[in-house]
Formats: C-alpha cells, structure tokens, sequence
C-alpha cells in the first residue's frame, strides 16, 4: 500500500502530477558520497518533457531541490548519511486540458482503478500520483545512486531495442565497453545503430500524425557487478530488479537475459559455457544475462523491459463514466507523448540502480 | 538477504535438496479458513517428480506435514491464525549422484554463483537450498491461498502456453470459465488443445532422448479478482507477482496481458475499450493483463512466465572448477527431467497464489 | 538505518535542525480523511518552543506546508489516499552558536557517537538529524492519526507524571473521561492536580536558575481502543508502542499498565479480575496496561515513559575532542529548555497515534 | 501480524504449548558460523522448566532439532548461510489440566484477547501460541547469536536485579569483567550476591507456599559492543531491543541505562561524562546504557526488564465466560512456577542477542 521500495537505500516517493510538488526521500544515501549535481541534472533532463522529438511539449522545470542530508563541504555537496529529501516543485500545470475528462475513464490509464482503490478520493488531475511524471523523482534517486554505484566500478546504461517493429543493433551481452555504456546513459535516444534511430523517430512520427501512439523495448545493462550480489527464492537479483522496474508506469514485461528466446533453445545452447579468463571466472554466452540462482556471476546483469504505447492518444475512445455507471465516449485533449519510451529510458536505469545499490548495502558490501 | 516473501500471509521458506526437510512457515493464514488436504495434496503430487512423461525418476513423497497453526475442529482442518509451519522431509537421496561434481560448477545452475555468495560455505548436495524442490513448501503455501481465495470467487489456473517451439491455443483473456479453470488446475499437463499437447510431450521426449532438454512459457489467469486489488508505483500487483514470481527458480521473464506483443501496437490497439456490462465494468480486450496503474480493473489478471530450459543436462559442458580455479569439462550423471515445465504450472499459480492472497489481506479486503 | 516506521501508515523523517528544511512523508493516511489543520496546529504548537515557561526562547514557525496527498473538498482538506508530504521549514537559525562546539562532543548528546556511525560526514549544527526538532513532522504525523483514530472513538491523551521528584497526581487506569482527554491533549503543561503542576514549574525554575536541566514521567492513556488489537510475539500492541516511543529523543524508559511496580507485587494482586458491565467485559483494576499476550482488551492502553533530563545544560563539563583524540571541557553556550518533558507530552502521544494507527490499518480494521 | 523479528537475522517464530512441535526459521545466520551445540543446550536447558527451584515439574525435553542451515564440516556443526530451521518437539503434555478451563478467561492471560483476535479460532490448549513455551525457540536463535557476537568479542549476560522487594547487589554499569559476564550467563539463578540469592528464593518459596506468584527485574549487559552500532529516531538501538524484549510474555517495562531515575536526576549528574583512556573513549558514569542518539558509545549496553508475576495462581480469581458472556470464577489447576524469573533470563539474553546481531548484519558491520 506504499510508494516505497528497499530496505538500506529505501525510497519513498510522493506527489501528484498537479499538487504543490513531487518528490522523494531516500534513507539513506550512503554518508560521504559526493553527489555532482551536473549529472544529476543530465539524467533530469533525459526524463523530462523539454520538447525533444515525439515529446509532449508541456515545459516543465523538474529543478531537484534538495531539503536534507546534504552538506556543502570544501565546495563540494556531500551526503551526511541521513535521510535525503528532494522535492520538485509543479509548475505550469494546465489542469484547463484535462476539465473535459471529469468521471469518463482514460482508457488504459488508472482514472477507473484508482477511483476504486481510493473509494473515489483521488486526485485525478493529470493522472495524480499515477502520472508518469512521478518518475522524476526516482530519476534523481537513481542518479544519485549511480554516483554510488560508479565508485565501485558499476555502471548502468540502456538503449532503446525497439520502437513498434523497428531494432536497434544488439548489445554485446558479455562485454559493454565503458565508452559506449556511457554515451549511451547521457544521450536522449541512446542507440546503437544510427541507421536504425532514424526508422525508429520515423515511426513515432507517424504515429503522433495518426494522432495515435507506439511503444518499445528498453534493453539494460549493468557492467562491473561483482560475482556473488544476491540471494536465493526471494530475494534473488530478478525478483529485487522486477520489483523496482514493474513499479514504472507502462512497463509491461520484463526478461533477464535471452529471457522469453530461451523457452525456444535447448539447454545444450541455453546453458552458458564457463571458462577462467586469466583468474576471473566468465562465461563465453550470456543468456542468463549474468544472474544465477538469483546471483550475479561477474558478468553483466542484462534485462529487457516492455514500455506499452502511451495511454493518452488523440483518436476517440470507447469508456464508461465510473460516477454515472454508463457508456462513455472520449476524445483526448491537450499534446501528449507519442511515444514516452525514450524518456523511460533514464527511468529504467534509475530503478536498476536503485536496486542494485539497496542490495549491495543491504549485503554489507558497499565499499 | 532472505527467502521470505509478503506481509500479512508471510511466507518464509527453508531446507535443502538433501538435508533433513524443507518446509515453509506461513505467518499467518486467515483463522478459520478450514483446509482441504486433499486438495493441497493434488497441488503438491502435481509438482513431485513422480515418473510423470518427462520428470525425473527420484522418487520423493513430497508428503506435507503440519507442524503449528491448524485445529482438528469438528472433523475439519481449520487454521487458528497463528504461524503454519509445514515440513516436507527429504528422503529416498541418492548423494553419490552428486559425488563426483565436486567443485566443477554445473553451467546454469547456482553452484558457482552460490559458492561465491556464501563463500564456499553452502550447501552444494542437489543444489543445496537452491534446489527446485524448494519449491514444494511454496506449492503448499500457494494451495493454502487459493481455498481462501476461493472463498471470495477468485480462482487461479494456468496452462502450458508453449514447449519449445510449439504453443498450446491461447486462453480468451477476457472470459476464462470456471469449468476450464478447475480442469487446468487440476491437470499434469495443462494444455487447452489436446494436439498441441501431443507435440509438446514429443518436443520433451526428442530433448530427452538427446540428453538435452527444453522449456517454455506458462501462462496464467486469475478470476473473480475484484477491481481495487493493488496500489501505484512500486507496490503495484504487478510487482508484488514480479517479486513472488521471480523467486522461483528457471523462471526468466514475466508478462503482464500483451506484455512484449503491446510494444508493437499502437495505443489505439493496445489501449482496453471500456463498456459497462450490466451494472459492471468490463474491457472489450484485454491486452493490460487486469490490471491499470497497478491496480486491478476487475478483468482477469494474466501474465505469462519464461521458463528456462532445465539446466542439468546429459551433454558435456565446459565449465570451470572454481576452487582450483581452472577450466574443467562437466558430464552431469543421474536422471533429471527434459522438461520441468508441467511440473512448473503448479509453482506458478502457487507463487500468484500467495502474492494476490497477501496483497488483499494487506489492504485489509479479505473476507 | 532508517528513520521509518510502520507498515500501512508508514512515516518517513527527514531533515536536519539547521538545514533547509524537515518533515515527513505518511505513506499512506486512510482516503477521505478531513484533516482540521487547526487542531494540527494545537498539536504543533504545543512542541514547538514559543517562549513558555521553561522552554528554550528560540523562535521557530513549525508551520506544516503539505506538499501532497491532500485536495481541497467543498472547503475542507482531504486526504486522497496517496503519500502526503510535509514540509517544515528551517528559520532564523543561529548557528553562531554553535560555532566554539566544533569537534567537543556534548555529553549525553548523540555528537560522539554520530561522528562515529557516519563516518565524521553528518551534520552536526544543532545536532542535526539527531535534534529534538526532528519531532516536529512526528507531532504532524500524530496529530493527522488522532483524527483518524477519534472516527473510530480512540481518544489518546498524556499528563506529565512528575517532574524530578514532583509527582502529578494518578490517572484512574479504568476510567478517563473524555472531558479530562480532551482537556489534557489540549494543554501546554498537562496536569490533573493544578497544586503540583506549581511545584513541577518551581523545580524547572530551580534548574533553570543553576543552568541545569531536569528530567520526568510522562503518562499516555489510549482510550475507546477495542478489544482485539494487537498480536501475539513480536507484534504485540507493546512492541509497536515501544518501537515508536523509543525513537523520541531522551527517552530511556517504557512501563504499560503498572510496569516495574508490578514486579513488587504477588499475582493475586497483578492480575486484574475479570467482570462484565452489560455486555462488555471489563477489568475492576489496570495493572496490566489494557494489554494481554499483546492484544487490547478493551481497558484503556496506559504507558509512562521516561524522559531524562535535557542534555544541554549551562555547567561546564569533561568531555572529550574526538577529532584530536584528547580530554576536552565544556561549557554550552545558548539558551536550551531547562526540562524538555512539557514539550515531549504532544510527541509521546503522536508515537502511541502513529503506532495505534497503523496497527489497525494493518489488521484491515479502520473504518 | 506476524511472531517475526529483524531484517538480516530474520527470526520468525511458530507453534503452540500443546501443537505437535514448536520452532523457528532463522534467515540466516552468517555463512561458516561455527555452532556449538553444548553452549546451544546449555541455554536451552537455563530455560527448561526442569524441576529447579520455583519452575514447574511438568517435563520437557526441548531438544532442538535442526533441519536445516548447516553441515557437519570436519566433525564441526557449520552453518550454511542458508535459512535455519530448529523444531522442538512437543512431548508429554497433559491436556486434561487445561479441561475444565473451558470459555473462563484465565486473568492476565490473553485467554480473552486471543480470542477476540482470532475469532475463537485460536488453539487455547496451554495458552497456544501465546504460551511462554513459545521462548523456547526464541533462546535457541539467541544462542546461535550469542556465538555469532563472541566472535566480535561481544557477549551478553544478565542477572536477577529483584524478586519482588528483594534486590542483588548491582553491576557496575562502567565495567563487566568476563569472568563475571560468563558465570552470570551459565547460571540457572544468576545473581551477584548469594546473600541475596537466597533472600529471593525464600520470597519465591513464600508465594509457591501460598499458591500465589512473584516478579522481578532481570538486569542485562552487553559488554565489547564497538561504538557507532544503532541509528537515529525509529532505527535506535532502544527501538530494536525494546521490539525483541516486549515481544516476551510477561514483560511489561523496559529502561536503558539508569531508565526511570534518571527522571529524578539533574542534567549535570545523569550526563556522563567523557574521557580518553588510552585510545578509546569512555564515559566515568553509564547513566544512558551505553546509547546516545540510538547509537552505542562503546561503553556496556544495560537495561532492565520488569517481569510481571506469574499469571497462573492457584487461589480463586474473579473472571468472565467469554462464551457466555456471563462472570464466572476461576480457579487453576495443575503445577505452574511461582516465579518465571530465572526462567526468563536466558530468554532476555536471547532477544538481546537477536537484536543486536541483526543490527550489525543490517548495517554490514558483521566479521
């Protein structure tokens, strides 16, 4: 019944998409760690709505104001170790756009679920604490963590597998070079074939001319995770990682590894070979993308997440309205993302870190 | 850090493939909920390897032996309320199987991992704890859940949506009836085309008959949930099936409704039409699985699990022994199964099972 | 290693006395509550230190800005349901001070052992995280359970039980009229018996007088709480009580129902006899706190906590400097309350809402 | 809702007094942890009800069995990382005593209050689940703590402060030699003077003389506890042990340090003031238990438990038929001790140990 997630580096976020503001408390970062606010702000700004292609073009400042757990020390910010709060304020907001909505259901959206679940107290204003645009304060817990996460040689980047039919190029799932993981987690549409980009914003384009909308594949990676990160049943990595990642809107699915491909091999192919590499242990495939018996074995932690199409289109809708108990149809107003899988990108890595971070400080392993 | 799952129907599972038992504490089921024995034993004989076409030949009595928390109350088996501890003891273990394994890691199981994470400490005969059979206290725990759910109309069935390459009919996600409900809840090989069953059993009879073996996607339902189950962000119900669901082990992706399939529609497909039936709200499609911001809808909630191919497998393999770190190639001797997929149904809808029953006890809906 | 508590109305606290500011976030208050912030500001107010009799003269607002979680209704403030955050700005601080401090712990004072749990990295202005100030969003958190639990008829009130030597006179354990309830939560210096509440205020002044401080008792009574709330073991009503009254500064004693006194006497006295008044059952005496195996009977919940005497005192002191490592005196500069229990009432009795609250909520039993 | 505790040493307790076993899970014990099952017997036997003085004459074997969490390495018990689960059978009950109780609440039982809780489904054979019987597993978990914890050089031991009026001489709250922690914490009625020894087991003579019972307070130390173990506000060190100690039938109050005198202390005597000795910080006077803002000081953690007198008596008593709703006197049959005070040592002890180890693992500080 929360918005809460981890147990060590636990977060709690809150707002709705038109209240006073959103934000998140983390408890807690771990005390110490320099945070470079630039590169928070980098992975901010991959998230927000700021006129890109194929995004809403709603301007919102999503500026973290960070409230406590923080000291500026030898000019430089620096967590203490308590609780970390970061609020952002909700400005600009056109609720004007989303009068006409009253008790119509948005299909696809939590309109009718959530009237439910709240015994109709809700704020439905922009969605209210569904909105897509609670995932900004995950973002800046996920950079924060990252900062973490990068001091133990770790770090996390995606790119976008798929738009609607369109591919990008395959990760190389036993070896992401540093350079590519980090043009990747600083571009707004990290991908890895240029050619492939190019379709891709073709086909969100056409789409957002249909006044409709098209989803896509995320593909994750998390490169220099120690063997051993983990645990068996329960607390295994794909449960902690599925927890984080099924908590963002419009993610659908999610695969480790050749994830749902490996129904279709055979063990003799399915099973990756092991072999020393010098003293290290690896294995020469990685389809298991890097997680055994809920335990990494060194090498990358590799996973695919389902972004469904944006909810909100422009095309007329079959619905009923929750407060009449009748049939209902709607038309959609004000600008929307055609297509939010490039803003979920960042979102997807935040949760990643996230989790990967509470569960290493949870082991005791952090250093 | 545990294998412990859930807040008010809390589970916490325990043992080892060849130690004395595994079991579960459940803390704690409903009091007054009077238990069918039968009933749980049909759940646990469907995921015992009993010579069934395709499982192993090990013969274990997988019989579940209550410990606490039950009363004999005039005639019937009726929880009190206080923790169930259920034992299933280990029996009938054939180590000398695993003798010469040594500390040749087996490629796609934990051995490697586990050795690691409990710094060589772990218990490595059949997997230790992070045996398949650990399963088996998780089918009680879920056979226990559904006769309290059942009481409230929701009921929980799957079948095998695909072996390998071939794939059962698919299940009409908007209306599942209850008779096929109870056929494939009950069912070795729940399938809904009697064909395809045959083309499955030959597609596992050809693995075995390699020394290799093969997996698939099981698919599965949950009826007469009422809308309001869940909450946004990360205590979705999505994530708590992600949570619980992931735990087991083999299982390597999960999808809610469409899953993968929605990140090729447009919203205008994707998006569930809403109409009122009656005086209730249903969708016309279901491709959201039932459930919206990560609260149900009232639909069915449907998802469908990867399974990965059994890892142990008759074929030399390359590995490594990693106490003397070195390569090391790896003949794994014994039976095992070509498949553990059938045997998989019953640990899935068990692993639901237990997620939906904690999540409505938790809002406090249970009744 | 947080500073969270609670399941279903889980609070989250953050800030630091000199930083930006703190607050909390209430994941989640129960949909459609009204919240009558002036009553919320009673509570806040009679924590906040404004200059009455013994209290430090430092002035702080301590006004709550509500960030989310809450919409305006037909004029009035109510609870959606989702997480609402508060915010209590951080003003007119004089870290001057606190400047001569640097790296001299306080004795009694939570400076030595900070510096040591974060590593030398937390915020030590004004004790930072650790600060009494930090019970303010606590006060908030209570002040929104109580209008909660007052729905359901639960009342929860404190008088101070002595003050050093100055004992107040006894609360009736069976019996506390919702007059004297309302009465004390009300007061800035709750007392039954006008006489002693003098002669306490004399020994403030008296300690005030030396630059020392003083310390007291503080008795809560839970009133119209019904039979059955609560658990055996480790979630007994005490455990949960205890968890949240322990986490307020200063205090370093807990007894329910007649507590350490009940180890002087025999059983035949302890035990409270049992009657039924109509057709309710009742204890004709209190001893044991309206708490059985964990659970409320029925009788009003009745806790003493105690509160040592304020830390900060004017007299110089031996300390030590754990920066150099070598014995330091002391001597604290500033004005600081001559004995902080006044103030401490209002947060004993937001601990026993928050913790009552989110028992009940937990045990699906608000309405 | 739950008999659980802790986070990384998980304990989640079941069984009742006359159900077929009682136990624990522990999930788990640190990897490679050594068992001594001597000292493990050892303790279980200080709580045995076993014909000693004051205890009850009904026998029980309470041998824990292991099922499952270690391995006999090089003829040494060994745990392995993963969950343990001890079962202790239930052997030689005599139900007949507990016959004629029927539907008469026994006062200061949770006859009543359990069966409010659990809808009358409770199992109130010898108190069920709430039966002091249930610290049986509760002192196994504390034992295999307890050598986790000398292994850091941290041991708990603790001793009768009072029986009724009749108090021991008292620790010295700065310094516990080992020889004394060591006999104290293998005594079956430890006290420090056996003047005094004897003063309070004629006080427990008296009460069994007049079929009545007696309290006490049970006074326990952790000594070479390193400084910086515990957090602020919620995740004190007073919030995790007062959680484990009220989760003890019978306990009823809790102080750290010198508790409730501190509240007739002046701030410039309960201070304690600091010094180097040699390297290492120190307090001259342990007034606040060794805990400053949640965090421990280094110094010995102290607190005492007050126990209240043995709910079962032999002399009439005042109650109610819960069934009947009607009054209805009482009087109880059969042997029970006249005093559980010595009994209850090992078990404060144990819940101590639970505590602590758990926070250490949790903040990764375990080696």
């Amino acid at each position: 019944m929360s918005s809460t997630l981890g147990t060590n580096y636990k977060i709690s976020i809150f707002g709705e998409s038109h209240g006073t503001a959103i934000g998140a408390v983390i408890d807690a970062p771990p005390p110490g760690l320099v945070i470079d606010m630039n590169q928070v702000l980098v992975q901010m700004a991959r998230r927000a709505p700021d006129g890109k292609d194929g995004s809403t073009k709603r301007v919102e400042a999503d500026t973290p104001h960070i409230q406590s757990g923080v000291l500026e020390r030898d000019g430089v910010l620096t967590t203490t170790g308590a609780p970390l709060c970061v609020l952002i304020q909700n400005t600009n907001t056109r609720s004007s756009d989303y009068q006409n909505i009253s008790h119509i259901a948005r299909p696809a959206h939590a309109d009718y679920t959530g009237y439910i679940h709240y015994s109709g107290y809700n704020d439905i204003r922009g969605g209210g604490h569904f909105s897509g645009r609670l995932t900004a304060p995950l973002v800046f817990a996920g950079a924060v963590a990252r900062q973490a996460l990068v001091q133990m040689g770790i770090r996390i980047c995606a790119h976008i597998a798929s738009i609607g039919d369109v591919c990008d190029a395959a990760l190389d799932p036993c070896n992401i070079p540093s350079d590519v993981a980090d043009r990747l987690s600083h571009s707004d549409f990290p991908v890895l074939d240029a050619v492939q980009e190019k379709l891709m914003k073709n086909e969100i384009e056409r789409a957002r001319m249909d006044a409709d909308s098209v989803g896509g594949i995320i593909e994750c990676a998390v490169t220099g995770i120690p063997a051993g990160i983990g645990a068996p049943i329960f607390d295994a990595l794909e449960c902690k990682i599925a927890h984080a990642v099924f908590g963002i809107p419009a993610v659908k699915g999610l695969e480790f590894g050749a994830g749902f491909e490996l129904t279709k091999m055979r063990g003799s192919t399915a099973n990756d070979p092991m072999r020393m590499q010098g003293d290290r242990v690896i294995t020469t495939s990685n389809n298991n993308g890097g997680i055994l018996g809920g335990i990494t074995n060194g090498m990358p932690v590799l996973f695919r997440a389902a972004v469904k199409p944006t909810a909100s289109i422009g095309l007329p809708q079959q619905s009923i309205d929750y407060a009449k108990n009748c049939d209902a149809d709607l038309i959609i107003k004000g600008r929307h993302d055609a297509c939010i899988v490039p803003r979920a990108v960042p979102v997807i890595e935040a949760a990643a870190a996230v989790a990967i971070l509470d569960e290493i400080m949870a082991e005791g392993k952090y250093a």
